[in-house]
Parts: structure tokens; sequence; C-alpha cells
């Protein structure tokens, strides 16, 4: 007890449970270190298959995994079940609503949230997906404005209600898209025997005049094929203006009557990041030097979604591959710092880029590699198993897609909650 | 066209999409007849396993599963997302929130809800378990009382929050403290580093001087002997008069400071059987006939929880297994009637009674068979597998219990929803 404070581990904080935030932590798993681990959420959540679940492809905790669990033998981490509302930078103390804590080093890995760019009324009346709160209630309203759908008399109310918009033609959006359309022609057209499909409509927006913007022409030509293909109605160069629950209004004057429009068409920083006072960048993110460190704070580190990264002239995109591969870095800087070692420069390593598009169906880009097709969704079902965090849920996945794959099923669509 | 109306066939619509219900339905799908079928969800729930979400064992689509894919392949049947809120006997109609619909014949499987016999205080401030949603709450709340309890000083308050009780000593008591002790005692004590798990206290208060009071005495010993080994307080003869949510008070004046206080001691039939105005026995339950149906009302039935049928001079019990036999005499009378045939009276033939109190551990009597441990215990796994409703549900749910009885894990411990 003598030497207490002499031989006490440093303490590092870190904010956010998501891919750079866990990695940060198992990173640092046989250091001499103390972790506290702080998230308004008691799981971990893989954002990336978020629109199977609205699309009710898989449950909920099948995305989702207990913090605890990941750490259970990992003792040098303590998770706080709480939200971070402000940063004492000079006095290293962390402000969460249930209390205070201080740290020798930072690692901010709050995340992103979804980008309305201003327009309040799509905040307010579309749906975003960046939690799973917003997926299991994008999940239940559409399952919902079937149910009206099914007993409506007024026809143009009826297609309104089967008219469901997805706003972006980023991975999310062309993914969530595709999975509706399995949703709706293979398996809700099975059930809704007196139902007329014709009516159905689903629209999958975009401003630019491209989907997939990063991938090559090839892929991105490959995917409008195969959305069409699947009864989506691609409208590129289309900018939406308003959206007021049951209409929405696109620039030039065109109105789409629908119930349901799901927002995919931006990300920005954590809201933290606004109250930090840090020196931003664009879409809310901090800027950050080589080393990942806040700048004339090098015991705070800020990776993932809240960083603002550039790497050949362009900010690294706000992406899990981008998170991971900075959350080695940070903690290996950290322990550097605390050996009084040379840091390490961060450059990102490009993994490619894949996205599903529905049953056999995705697109698959890794440096000169490109295939789409059956291949490409292999490939991508190959890797998302293997990337659920742990074995359990992977077996339950894997039991999941096998059987919607033989049968064209979805078993998780069910009305969770009551309409408020 | 011409002749449409000398044609149509029987109406027939079933309130209630629960065992009765679908059971009814599917007893009717060869004949000529068309179906409707209301429920104020779109899913049938397997009840009996409400308990394994509440302690997270099991996710909520493994017990819950759409109406409409029950009724993919059986075309007379039309569902109807509604609530009831009467009936017009005389008229033949039935009022929903959405509308009205005529029905030649009627079937009431309108199930049951929890019966906290008065006490307003323990209705505000505990949780039933008849929903899909109480289930999920349950398991919020159990989750984030860990939480609270891991980051709290006051030693008095950390005791209450790790105090959980469960009120009722019939299956659904005995099964919950059992899964409740599993997941604590098997599970949280590996994630929670820094907590002294002497604290915890599992209660379960039973107002008469037994468990399982149905069981023979060697089952109820044995009970409450795997029971007391899995650290469950078990408190026999012992009456909760009040409840306010952080104290709950026995008769006698015992004071028990608690914030969780599960009610599984009562069920009565559904707030709709007062509605209707039909003459009632206790529990709310309708009398009806020895063909199930309502006296005067010959083409009006009731099954299930909503009846009561007194059998050997006691009302059958309010379980799966009376509703669904049941709802073959009820369907069986319907088609008499309209072939002008003779009615069927009803009897109950007793299938037993089993339940689970944890890994290995189960009782189970049918018969003159009585049985308690291992073999109990993998009957009812048994059992249980194969009455859940699909193959996929059941295989994903055989994945999940294979794991948990090789791991000890529990995967669905994630908190869905913010404190309110």
């Amino acid at each position: 007890m003598q030497n207490e404070t002499a031989v006490k581990p440093p303490h590092i904080v870190i904010i956010g449970a998501g891919f750079g935030g866990i990695r940060t932590a198992r990173a640092l798993a046989k250091h001499e270190v103390k972790i506290t681990l702080i998230d308004k959420y008691n799981y971990h959540l893989f954002q990336p298959l978020l629109y199977q679940v609205a699309t009710a492809g898989l449950s909920v905790d099948d995305i989702a995994y207990p913090v605890r669990a990941i750490f259970r033998n990992q003792k040098n981490v303590d998770f706080r079940l709480a939200e971070v509302s402000d940063v004492d930078f000079d006095n290293k103390v962390v402000t969460m609503n249930t209390g205070e804590i201080g740290y020798d080093y930072l690692v901010i890995a709050a995340g992103g949230s979804t980008n309305y760019f201003g327009m309040e009324s799509m905040e307010k009346n579309g749906f975003g997906m960046k939690t799973l709160d917003e997926s299991v209630m994008i999940r239940n309203h559409v399952l919902r404005m079937f149910e009206l759908a099914a007993h409506e008399k007024d026809a143009d109310k009826r297609r309104a209600l089967l008219t469901f918009v997805i706003v972006g033609g980023g991975p999310t959006g062309v993914e969530s898209a595709g999975a509706l359309s399995e949703l709706i022609y293979h398996v809700m057209v099975k059930e809704y025997h007196n139902m007329n499909f014709k009516e159905v409509r689903i629209m999958l927006v975009e401003a630019s005049d491209k989907l997939f913007a990063t991938m090559p022409k090839e892929l991105r030509d490959a995917t409008v094929e195969t959305l069409i293909r699947k009864h989506v109605e691609v409208r590129l160069c289309v900018q939406v203006t308003d959206y007021n629950g049951e209409k929405m209004s696109l620039k030039g004057g065109e109105v789409i009557p629908t119930y349901t429009v799901v927002w995919a068409a931006g990300v920005k920083a954590n809201s933290l990041l606004d109250t930090l006072k840090v020196e931003q960048a664009s879409m809310r993110r901090a800027i950050v030097n080589e080393f990942l460190q806040l700048p004339n704070r090098p015991e705070v580190f800020v990776i993932g979604d809240s960083a603002q990264f550039i790497q050949g002239e362009r900010p690294l995109p706000m992406v899990a591959p981008v998170a991971i591969q900075q959350a080695e870095v940070a903690a290996k800087n950290i322990r550097s710092l605390i050996r009084g070692k040379e840091l390490k420069k961060f450059t990102y390593r490009d993994v490619g880029n894949m996205a599903t598009i529905g049953r056999n169906a995705a697109v698959v880009h890794m440096g000169n590699f490109k295939t789409h097709g059956f291949i490409a969704w292999a490939i991508w079902s190959f890797v998302h198993i293997l990337r659920l965090i742990d074995f359990r849920n992977r077996a339950v996945v894997f039991v999941k897609w096998m059987w919607d794959y033989l049968v064209y099923e979805r078993v998780v669509r069910i009305i969770t909650r009551q309409r408020q």
C-alpha cells in the first residue's frame, strides 16, 4: 500500500465502444494500464449491417454484442454505461451524466451520426439509420405500412403507403434498397394474398450522377442494373428539398406521395465534437496531427468518424476500416508515450470496398481485383460473417442467412412497438 | 358473379392470434370458409418462454413469429392488425379500432393479462410479464441495475439495486427465478470484475405454502432444493401488500428495499371480456356451455384464457394446452353447425406439467410419470424446441441453447432502450 501512487498504472479513458474504441482497448490488453471505456449503450454495434435489421433480415442481437462480454477476460478494462457531456482538457477530466472521471490519456472515438445537412423537415419526418433503435423503428414502420395498405380502400392513399424512398446512393442506401426489394418481392408477396404488388414502389434517390461514387465504373453500372432488375427505381441527379411525412418534394417541383423516407445521404461526427471546442474540419470532425493527436494535446487522440485525417489530399472516409486501423496506431502511440519512445505516423491502407445488393448479387473492389454477381456475394457473406465479433453470433447469423437463402424467408418481421 | 351471395362461404372471425386462435384457424384450413384473424400484434407469441427473453436467454424473434408467415399457404385466412373494442352479438358485428367487420361465427380467443388483484402500487411500479414488450423491459431493467450498481458507492443503495424479487410460485415465477440465477451467477459474475456478488439477492415470494401447487410433493421439494442451491431465497406463506418502486412491504411489517419486482402471481382474462357484457365467472372469464359456446349464442365460441370451463368441479387452468384442445373442438363444432351435424362436448385430456429451473434442472409430471433433474431438463428442452412453431426458429433456438449450455453464455444482454 505504501507506494500505491508510485506504481499506479496510467489511466486511459476511451469514449465510444464502436469499432475504434473496442479496437483501442483490445490493443492495450497486455499492457500495464487501466482502461475506462465509456458508451451510452451497453453493446458494441456492427453498424454496417444495421440495414439488415431495418429490412427484417437479422435481429437486434445478431449485430449488437455486450461490451462487457467482449472484455470478459481483459481485466484492465472497466466499462461505464454513461453519456459524455464534456471534457476539461486542461485538468484532464471527462464529465459524464453519471459523474466525472480523470484521465492520463484520452481516446475520442465517439462515432458518427446522421447528417441531414440542415433539412429540418427530413430530420423530423424521415428515418435515420445510425442506431439500433432507428433500425427497429424502420422495420416496424415498413411492416405497419403493409398492414395498413392491406385494408386501405383509397387507391392514392394505398400507393403512398406502399411507396418507400431511400435517399443516398452510397453503400447504406444501395444495400437498403436491395434488401427492401427482396423483403417485399420474395417474402411479403407470398403473404399478402389480396394485394396488388404493382402498387409497390421502391425508389433510390441520389443527388450526384453516380451510385457508389468510389467504385470503378464497371461495378457502378452492374449495381444500377441489379437494382433495376430488383424493381428499384434509381433516380440520379435528384435533390430532395422537403419532406412533411406524407409528401416528398424534389428540386424542380416533382412531389412524391410517401409515408416512408429513409435518409442515408450523409454522416457527420457525433455532436460531442461540437461541444468540445476543438478545431474542426467539415462534418464536425476534429483536426488531428499525423500521430492522431489533437494539436497541442499530446495525451488526447481522436480516431474514426470523430477525426478528419487527410491522406492524398482528401479526408479519409467515415468507415469502419479507417477507425480500426487508427485504433491500432493510437494504442501504439499511447504505449510509446508511456515508455518515452518515438510516435508512429498514421497511414491508411485501403482494404477495398464491398456491398451487397441482395441474393447472389454484390460488388467487390479490392486493389486491382473487382467482381460482381454471385462470387462477389459469396465473398461479401464470408467476410461479414467472419467480422461479426463472436463465434455464437456468427453461428446464429450463418443459420439465418442460409435459411433465408434456401427458402426466401425472413422471420424477424415482428412489429415490436405499438404506434405511439 | 350471378350467384355470388348464394355461394359465399361462411365467415368466421377469430379474435386473438395466440395458441387458441392460431389452432382454430389451422383446424379450418381445408374447409370452405372465409376466416378473418384479428390481433393487435402482427405476431404469434410463444408465451411460455417469455421469461427467457426477460432473462436474456432468447431474443424477441425467437419466440415471436409473424402471423402472416404462419398462414402463408392457407389462403382462406385474412389477417387484420387491429384491436377489438366491442362485439355486437345481436347484429353479429365486431368493432375494431380500424373499422367494423361482420361474422357468421365468432371465436373469442383473446388470451390473458396480468392480474394484480387490485394492488395498484404493484401495477404501477412492478413488472408484469405477459407481453413481449414487458419482457424486454424487464431484461433492460435488470441489466441497467447491474450497470448502476457497478459504480454505486452507497452500500444500501447498491444492495437495493441488486435485489431482485419475483412474486408468484407458479411455473412462470419459478422458471424466472431459476433463469435469473443462472444469468447472474454464471454470466454476470464473469463480467463485473469489481462487484461483490454476495450483495446480490434473488427472492421468490409465494403467498401459499407451496411452489407448483399442482405438482406432486416429491417434485415440489426438488424444486425448492434446486432453487436454494441456485442462491434463490424461497419465501412461502408471504403476502406482498405494497410496492412503491423502491421498497416492497410484506404483510407483518417486513420491508424489502428493491428496485425490481416482477409480478408473476396472477392471470385474468383480457379486458375485452369485461367490455362484452357476457356472463362472467372469476378472473373475468366468460361462462361457456359444454360445447364452448356462449349461452344463447350458438354462433359464438369462447376458448382458452377467455373462457371458464368447469371439469371435475374445478375450472381448467389458464395454460396453452387447454386453449389448443379447445380450439380443435371449437373448429369442429363450427364445421358441424355449418353442416347441421351434432356438436361435440369438450373434455380436457391432461397432458401433464413441466417446468425448468435452469441448466440440467427441471421437473416433469405426466400421468404417473414424474422425474426431475437432468432427464427432466432434457425432456423439457426437447418438447419446447419441438413446440416452437417453425423450423428456422427451432434451429436458431437450438444453436443458442446448445451454446449457452456449453459455455454458460447469454448473448442477448443488450439494453435496447434508454431510460425514459
